[in-house]
């Protein structure tokens, strides 16, 4: 099998475990009753930094020896993972370097400063991005962490699965979403390992939908003109989560621009809970009834609330 | 003592127990910071109905015999009282009625019939609300379930402060808002009951005062012409609850309109949680320092979420 062992998982979650947040399962009959089945939230928008991610990155840098963290650890990212990278370090008291593209919104620069990351910009192209992570990884040493094509981070990411099954319901269906394939390759081993009878359902905008196709392709398909409110969604597949899912997932499902933003709404009013339009792309799988779930039990995996609120 | 025992609370919470949420307990490293105490959320806004007023509807209507019940539940209220009243009445299966003043918002007459409560409108007077109160308690013999001024109501209101004692760590302060006194007296005698050394801490906002001017000069003073975005905190305190307050809160405490805006922004920001400016002026209280408590352990009562979606 491609990816983490369900050994290296557990071995995550009690490396990871003290310093972050067992987030809770929450239920809405209001959201059960759009849905036709029984929903279970797991609310990863209440995590540490707003996002799974730091599930990941705690576990890559704290798996790290003490001579390879003392150099610092680097990644490309303008989003939850840089932010939670950079909190990762902080805990274990190693420098954090995030390449940026320069065109990156001032909200998500100060997340990254505001937990001690060090950015670094760079031309807003794909030769930019890699040119400026060779430099900086010459220049300082660093280790590299990337979002997604990693198995450490893989690992991490599983472990909120993990403490789905724990303290959940039997599930018939688990939802997450799926971009480089991090969250749901992590969610596809720990759903298999620990129940295999469960549907594994990787959600997806349809305005980004290069993981549907790379599935239905046998192929990595690329990611390319992706225009999606869910902005943290546009990343394309490894060849090493690809793998994974092939194994793992039994299908990705759809969702149109309008359904995510409707879900955000629900989430919001219903819930009371900020989710950010790519942690809502699973809700809206749900609540839209996009399988035939009747009556079963389905869990939903809210990625991550990092959603700027306008005056 | 005023106000209904210690006993009737702790049968209140083994009566509604089953219905309602035990809401969650949280924390944020953030808002620890900016506050100077270590802060616990009893996370109200996740209640039921999107407020603690499902707590004491559904101890009032299950407290009722099933000849007075069968008459069905009647209250004046435009708030989050009146859609809490209609789903404890639906699900003893009686009916509800709510006086509501002809110029209530939609989004509130939905709210209440989304629960299947039926509204007579009246007058947006107070000689309005009583006139329309008395003649449809006279039609139908409907049993009077005020929003405040009722032990039943108030034991169920308690059962949020014991719940916070049961799940949470031992508390120096414990803050919740004030308007008509329910919540608040009935954290008081939680509080007092279980840990006779915490302090309990009204919040108000400064632009309606009257609990903070009814307490200093020791008798009720009238809220009149109250302008504040926490518009579910402009009711006045009646002889029971004020009661209550003098036996069982340590102080009030106020807040600006600024104040209340900022920590609902930052409720939203950080704790990613939607909290109703009348919910959030606790939370206000602590984050901008009110009192010395450094160090010190703060219970904060976010009392409810249900503030409407802007496009």
């Amino acid at each position: 099998m491609a990816g983490p062992s369900w050994q290296a998982v557990r071995e995550a979650h009690e490396r990871i475990r003290a310093r972050i947040h067992r987030t809770p399962v929450m239920t809405s009959e209001q959201m059960d009753q759009m849905s036709g089945a029984r929903l279970f939230f797991k609310c990863e928008n209440l995590q540490k930094t707003g996002s799974f991610k730091i599930r990941g990155a705690t576990n890559a840098v704290f798996s790290m020896s003490e001579q390879e963290a003392a150099r610092g650890v680097a990644t490309v990212s303008s989003g939850n993972h840089a932010a939670a990278l950079s909190l990762a370090a902080r805990w274990r008291g190693v420098p954090a370097w995030v390449v940026m593209p320069s065109n990156t919104p001032q909200v998500k620069r100060q997340a990254v400063q505001a937990y001690g990351g060090q950015i670094r910009f760079c031309e807003p192209t794909m030769k930019g991005r890699e040119e400026a992570l060779r430099a900086l990884l010459e220049e300082t040493g660093a280790a590299l962490v990337h979002p997604y094509d990693d198995d450490r981070v893989i690992a991490g990411q599983a472990t909120a699965a993990k403490e789905f099954f724990e303290d959940g319901p039997e599930l018939d269906y688990l939802l997450a979403p799926v971009s480089g394939g991090g969250l749901l390759s992590g969610t596809g081993i720990a759903a298999k390992s620990l129940n295999a009878g469960v549907r594994v359902i990787g959600c997806e905008p349809k305005n980004a939908d290069d993981a549907y196709r790379s599935l239905q392709m046998g192929e990595i398909q690329p990611s390319i003109n992706s225009n999606t409110i869910a902005d943290g969604l546009r990343a394309q597949l490894a060849p090493r989560t690809f793998a994974i899912l092939q194994e793992r997932v039994d299908r990705i499902v759809l969702v149109s621009e309008d359904e995510i933003v409707q879900a955000m709404r629900w989430l919001w009013e219903r819930m009371k809970l900020v989710v950010e339009p790519s942690g809502a792309v699973s809700a809206a799988v749900a609540v839209f009834r996009k399988l035939q779930w009747e009556g079963k039990s389905v869990g939903v995996i809210l990625s991550g609330g990092n959603v700027e609120m306008k005056n």
